[in-house]
Order: C-alpha cells, then sequence, then structure tokens
C-alpha cells in the first residue's frame, strides 16, 4: 500500500527533548505515496496518490503539520531531506527527535484532480494515510490556513483518531469577503487560460493573494509612496516585489491546482458542533482574510475545552510564517501537554 | 472659449436656502466643453477639451464638487439634465437654488489622452474651466476620494481661488497598499488588452476595485459563506454582484481612461505644507484604501484651520456614497459657513 520513494537514518546522539524531558534518539525521515479509494464529496469516487513525509522516531506522538494550499508535505528540514520545509521557522518547535511529523501533499498539488475538492475529503486523505502509516491516534493536529480547516473536518469527521487541534488563522467557514477575493483571482487565472497566457494569469493570481496575506501597514513600511514614471506608464513601489512573488509561484505550481485548492477554501463549511477535541484557535487581529470574530464563532460551537489565543501582527494571514517566536510561545506548551502524555 | 453643448432655463418659485436664509429663484443648468492649453506634469503641454456642468444662479456662491475617477460632471440632477447623478444622495446638500456646483470631466476619462496624468494637471483643468465661467474665487472645493487629492492640489497650486477646502476619503497620498492594489487592477487590464479581451479584463479589474471599495463587515451581511458547486466550478455567493458591477463598468468606462486615471491616484503626492485654505478632511475608520492615520498625517501638514472628522461605515472607502446622511450632517454646517459669507 505504501510506496517508499526514500528513506534515511540518521547519525543518533543525546538530545534532550522539550516534550518528554528525557534523551532520546535521533531519528529517521521517511518520504512515500499512498494510493488511496476515496468518495470525495464533489468528485465521486476516486483512485489517488497523497504522498506524505514522515519525520521522527516511529514511537514518538505523532503530530500532523498542515498549512496553506501551497504548502506541501515537506514542513521541515531533516538529514534525509535537508532543504528549508515551508515551516522551518518552527523546526524547533516540532522536535524531530521527540515528535514524528507527518505531512501530505494535497489533494489536489500536482494539478491532476481537475474538479471540487473538498476539506472534508482532505480529512479523508490524511486518514487514509494514517492507516498506512499504522498511526492509529495523533498526538495533536497543527494546521494553519487551509490546514486549520482541513483539521477541523479531521476533527469533525475523525475525532477518535486526535486528541488535540491547533487551528491556526482558519474557522469553520471560509469569509464572504475571502472568498470573493479569491474567486476573482480563479478569474483572473481562467482569463489567463483563456488567452494562452496561462503564466501570466497565475502569477497575477497569485499577487492579488499576497495582497490578502500581508496588510497595509507592513506595505507602509516597506514601500515608498508615489509611484514613478517608468517608460510610458506609472510604477508603483511594490511591483518589483509582487512581480517576484508571481513569478517564483508560477514556477512551482499549476493553473489547474491553483484554482481547485483555492475553491477548496471556498467549499469549506464544517459544523463545529460535531468536533469533540480539544482546540486551540489562533487568531491574526490584522488578518484581512479570517477575522477575530470567526474564532470566537468557532469555538462556541466546539464541544471540547477551548481556547482562543489573539496576536497582533502586521503580517496578517502570514504571521503564521512570519512571527516565529509568537507562534512558538503558543505551539510548544500546547505539544508538550498533549505530546508528554502519549509518550 | 466656452461650447455650450445645452442649457435650460428652470421654471421659477420661491425656496428658502439653508445657506442664505432667503428665499431665492430657482436656477439654470448648463453642460459646456473648454478647450486649454495645458503643461501637463508628464506628458507635456496639450490641447484639451474639458467637458463641465454647472448648475445653479450665476450670483451664487461657486462649489466646485468632485468625485472618484469614475465620476463626472453630473453631480445631481436638475430640470435640464433630470437624470441621477453621481453623488445624487447629496441633491440636498448641494441645493442649486442657492449655490452655484460645477464640476468637469476628469482629464484622461475619454480615453483619448493614454499617458500619465498628474492629480495637478486637473488642479489646473478646474482653473482654466472656472476663467472659462468667469468664476474667481471657489466658496469651497469639496473632493471625494480622487476628487479629494485633486482638492488638495487645487488647495495648494492655486490656494487664492478657494476659501475652504473639503476632502473625503483622500489624502496628500496614495497608501501604497492601496497603490499595490490598483497597480494589480492596471495589470489585469493590461493582461486582457494584450489578450484580445479587453472587456473582461476590464471587468475584472472593476470587480477588484469594488473590493477594495467596500468592506469585509458589509460583504459577511449580505452574502453567505459557504460557496456552492455550479457546473464544473464552485461559485462564492458575491460573484454575480461582482459580475454586476464589472459589466456595468465596461459598458460605461473605457480600458485607456481606466488605467490612465487609476495611475493618476498613484502619482499623487502633494506637500500639504504649500496648502493656506481652512480643510475639514473626512476620514472613514473601515476604508481600506486611505487609511485614518494619513488624514491626521494630512492636517497637521496644512497651514490653516483644520478638522478631522472620522466616520465609521461597513462601506469603507464607498461611504461617501451611501452613507449620506453621516456625510451630510458634516457637509452642510460647512457648507453654510463658507457659502453664507459669499453670497
Amino acid at each position: 500500500m505504501s510506496l517508499v520513494e526514500s528513506a534515511a537514518q540518521f547519525a543518533t546522539h543525546p538530545f534532550v527533548s522539550p516534550y518528554t524531558f528525557e534523551p532520546v534518539q535521533a531519528c529517521d525521515a521517511v518520504r512515500g505515496s499512498v494510493e488511496l479509494d476515496l468518495s470525495l464529496r464533489h468528485a465521486g469516487r476516486r483512485k489517488l496518490h497523497i504522498g506524505y513525509e514522515v519525520v521522527g522516531p516511529a514511537d514518538a506522538p505523532a503530530v500532523l503539520v498542515a498549512g496553506g494550499i501551497s504548502a506541501d508535505r515537506h514542513v521541515v528540514s531533516s538529514a534525509a531531506f535537508p532543504q528549508p520545509g515551508w515551516w522551518q521557522a518552527q523546526a524547533q518547535t516540532f522536535d524531530t527527535t521527540s515528535l514524528r511529523v507527518i505531512a501530505i501533499d494535497w489533494i489536489g498539488a500536482d494539478g491532476a484532480l481537475d474538479a471540487p475538492i473538498d476539506s472534508a475529503d482532505q480529512a479523508d486523505a490524511i486518514a487514509g494515510v494514517l492507516d498506512a502509516l499504522g498511526v492509529r491516534t495523533l498526538a495533536a493536529f497543527v494546521g494553519c490556513s487551509y490546514g486549520a480547516m482541513v483539521g477541523l473536518q479531521f476533527a469533525a469527521n475523525h475525532g477518535d483518531r486526535v486528541r488535540q487541534l491547533v487551528a491556526i488563522s482558519g474557522a469553520h467557514r471560509a469569509h464572504p469577503y475571502a472568498s470573493a477575493w479569491r474567486a476573482l483571482q480563479r478569474k483572473i487565472v481562467a482569463l489567463g487560460q483563456l488567452q494562452c497566457a496561462e503564466d501570466q494569469g497565475l502569477s497575477l493570481a497569485r499577487q492579488l493573494a499576497i495582497l490578502s496575506y500581508r496588510t497595509p501597514q507592513e506595505f507602509a513600511e516597506r514601500f515608498a509612496a508615489a509611484a514613478v514614471i517608468d517608460g510610458p506608464r506609472a510604477r508603483c513601489a511594490s511591483e518589483d516585489y509582487l512581480d517576484a512573488c508571481g513569478s517564483r509561484f508560477v514556477e512551482r505550481f499549476d493553473a489547474t491546482a491553483y484554482t481547485r485548492l483555492s475553491e477548496s477554501i471556498d467549499l469549506h463549511a464544517v459544523d463545529a458542533t460535531r468536533i469533540g477535541v480539544p482546540t486551540v484557535v489562533v487568531a491574526i487581529e490584522e488578518d484581512l482574510l479570517v477575522p477575530v470574530a470567526d474564532a470566537y464563532a468557532l469555538v462556541e460551537q466546539v464541544r471540547a475545552d477551548t481556547q482562543v489565543r489573539v496576536l497582533r501582527s502586521k503580517y496578517g494571514h502570514d504571521a503564521f510564517l512570519k512571527e516565529a517566536d509568537a507562534i512558538a510561545s503558543i505551539l510548544r506548551p500546547t505539544l508538550i501537554d498533549c505530546c508528554g502524555e502519549v509518550a
């Protein structure tokens, strides 16, 4: 069932874990792919290959980590896969000598599935990967942005398989304003596709997304106010930065994947009264996509211990990537609580 | 110099003006066009035809009214031009039996000038129109959005010709975040133009602008959260509304005009220490384009009596169009003060 692409044994060395307070041996890392036969909510029955990465000892508490729609299974670097992961800033928090970090590539991320995808489908895919890995119960599910939405679906639909949920910058619903913002991004991609300018459309959509991930405060600090005349046009100070963001994204992402995962955020809706898993919700005051009010509305419905932690950050929705210390200060004690118990 | 396109004498009737507290006669309305030889800041010397509309008695205090980049010379309805104007909601405030309301069509609005346009150029055009009309001094300049930027330029460069400025939702600079938002709109227009899909590009750019004119709060009240499956795609609740906004705009606006006027906002920069005209600045707490902090920064520089009035509105930048009563409650006493004196 599990096709191992690559694996590595690390050199072992003594290490004091912040979670178990015991010396442990350094661990191995595995990337693989699982073929799953899934009943998708909108796309019907499909055979899909789900890529995963596991880092950490087999007997350590398992923590599923999930990020935004452009994140992947490579969360933090390891000896086997030394390139920085998408959440490298939390490498110390997700200490893979004492935790087993599991992550997947999203359904649809390869651009092969051109159909609506539900956040609940992603939660089912995670459950299937855990089956393949022989992991019955997660000590914690830590999700950010889209990953938080999937985490809520996992808690609602596979609640007996997770002891603690941390949902950062994601709620039980997509906010209507944020949805409108994404709908326009998808229309820009579609305009590009229709006009044989797929890369330009995808780049522009990404640039628009970047605006929604950041804040006016950050732009005011970084960029001059007045545009300058550049040939026949006016050019704003932030355009070089946005162009570069768009170009980098086009190199690594596919227009169909972007469209379907963006849609998936807007299709997201979970009845949080079905969640009985202890949940920490982290919201950012300046987040233009997920208002703090939605975090409170979410925890009022969850039928277990809940906490809302509100941070302030000029990085808005991107705070989970940029505010490493503030996020770590919430994650570390939460992981010590739930992973110490399982270890 | 002035080419009168149409004019009308109204039926007269007694009326008590809120500004003069005296019965006055109903007035006439004139539309015309002035040919001006202007030295544009970025586009050099040009002969331009500037359309104007004047409503109200020739001997009444003159008030220049200017709106956003898509507004025009038709501010409020009159017997001669009975269709609703772009600021019809303030028809009672701009009582044209006791005020003479003057407005222009922006340089560039006809799409004929494909070159960078400065907000100071617009102020010069207004001065030229006033010359043609024989108006030496305005009792007030009331500008909203781009019109506020032009009003600040008029006060800085033609300060001896205006006694009171009211700048609503516009400041001495474009905010870097708002500029990035507009730069993306222009890139969408350019993508459409390059790909023979000019209407689609312009429609999408307008839809993106609409998002910036409104707020998450308003969208949350109006539109459902979850998208629905609509054929092969997910469709968000706000998409019908946004599509309609885009389509209406394409019918009445030109891609070149949009690009050049949008650029003009981002080229705007005025040294407010050059302004010696009493100024009321109106800012909206929820405005995503013009933060309240910029309103305060502006009045700190103006060398005359200033006031900042901060309103709260779920309509954000569009509050000047949607919050008729709150805006009127600021405009009316201001106009009574400065027009009573001139009348």
